[in-house]
């Protein structure tokens, strides 16, 4: 049982969570907040990843074997008022359970350390939904690991995190390199480093004709609107663009890292 | 020039566009809502496509060409002031450019009869931004006619005409057939069904191996949450699924349409 429920807003506790909406409180606590049961599962899985637990009674009632699980893993649950959730919850429909989780990032070197085969690079992504997706797409494709560099969006953010159902929690996710480090590291690594771009030369099919896509890869996805700036396209291995058969202008950032894991994912294992 | 400016958005041309935002009003007149110069220049290659032009002053001086071309073409257009434009535009930066557009869906039986190699049918999808972005992927992997069943959303919600950025423009849309009237019109005109499916036996893998995919296809993707219903796996030709290489759960439905749809696009070019 999660004891007396809060009903305040303005409670010492509630306030703390309700503050990690915000980058700057995220950094300073390395705690994030992650809604729902699918994110409360993920988190008590890692060490370190589940810190505090809110719950609603009726999501008690919901779920009991979750907030057992995070009572004997040690960690605090609070029972908020339904007004409450809803105050503290980013959702219109909050699911009742909302975790404050602590940050869960490798450092770059230990995500390379393993000798991964497909990692996912994210540079100049600023919108926090298709970064989510995009993390999500990875962790599908089987990369090993996903970069978000220091010019993209801080994949702790709300909608990244709901965007990601639950990968951000399956895979190590490293913050903040900037570009010009990273690149020399996944190299020494041995990856193969590709940025896609729909001004690359070659395309995705001719990458998988000559064998470029069943070696070990680093793939770089750009900005939304303007896609990877020139510095980074000039310091990578290959500028890679999947073909347009028929006459959309270009595919948006989501649907083209799809495409290029996928086929990566396929190449590797042919 | 475009006139005297309206100012009021009681205006009747103005009431009358504004209430295109509703499926019901669209459904009346078969005309729908789209913004900025992309589309208006889109609209114009078609006939019937722009059938009013509402601008501001701005806008017009930003694209003095597109008002020149809707002018030639007998479209009247209507310069309206930046507070009416707002009230019309479905987004939060409206561009200044709104096309009044007819309906260009096409018939089944037409969009079938030059033989596609690609169709891609969207049955039971919801969200219309989900929607947009898979017409345009599809526009993008060659696919020549995408059909959105009665049980989808409607294509020419301004959301899904937003996400498709110019593809319902550039191939034939059919709109709402029956689903147990779809299937057998898609096999006679020579195509596979295949719906993806995380509940697939056989993977998008295995259906590149063994040479399903370089066939004529036709892929049925469903809704968001709950995927296809039982009536419609019991009546394909073949389940797929594409294959989690890591941890995640599943792949959202824009991804996994994009994943199927360059498969096939590109085991049809080998």
């Amino acid at each position: 049982m999660a004891g007396r429920e809060l009903t305040s807003i303005r409670s010492p506790r509630v306030k703390a969570a309700r503050r990690l909406a915000k980058r700057a409180f995220r950094r300073r606590e390395r705690r994030f907040l992650a809604e729902g049961p699918q994110a409360v599962r993920e988190a008590l899985q890692i060490r370190g990843g589940l810190v505090e637990l809110f719950t609603t009674a009726e999501a008690e009632s919901r779920h009991p074997e979750l907030v057992q699980a995070a009572e004997q893993a040690g960690v605090p649950v609070l029972r908020v008022s339904g007004e409450v959730m809803a105050e503290l919850a980013q959702t219109v429909t909050p699911q009742g359970l909302l975790a404050v989780c602590g940050f869960i990032d490798a450092p770059l070197e230990s995500a390379l350390e393993s000798g991964p085969k497909l990692v996912t690079v994210l540079a100049h992504v600023r919108d926090p939904g298709n970064a989510g997706t995009v993390l999500r797409t990875a962790d599908a494709a089987g990369s090993e690991t996903v970069v978000f560099t220091d010019a993209s969006v801080d994949p702790y953010n709300g909608k990244c995190v709901r965007a990601s159902a639950g990968s951000l929690f399956h895979l190590p996710v490293v913050t903040g390199p900037r570009f010009d480090v990273l690149i020399p590291e996944l190299k020494r690594a041995g990856l193969r480093v590709l940025a896609a771009d729909g001004a690359g030369k070659r395309t995705l099919d001719e990458a998988l004709d000559d064998g470029t896509l069943a070696e070990p890869t680093a793939w770089v996805f750009g900005n939304e609107a303007w896609g990877l700036p020139e510095e980074i396209l000039q310091h990578v291995d290959d500028v890679i663009r999947v073909p347009i058969y028929g006459h959309a202008e270009s595919l948006n950032l989501a649907t083209a890292a799809a495409v290029c894991l996928y086929a990566s994912a396929r190449a590797q294992r042919v």
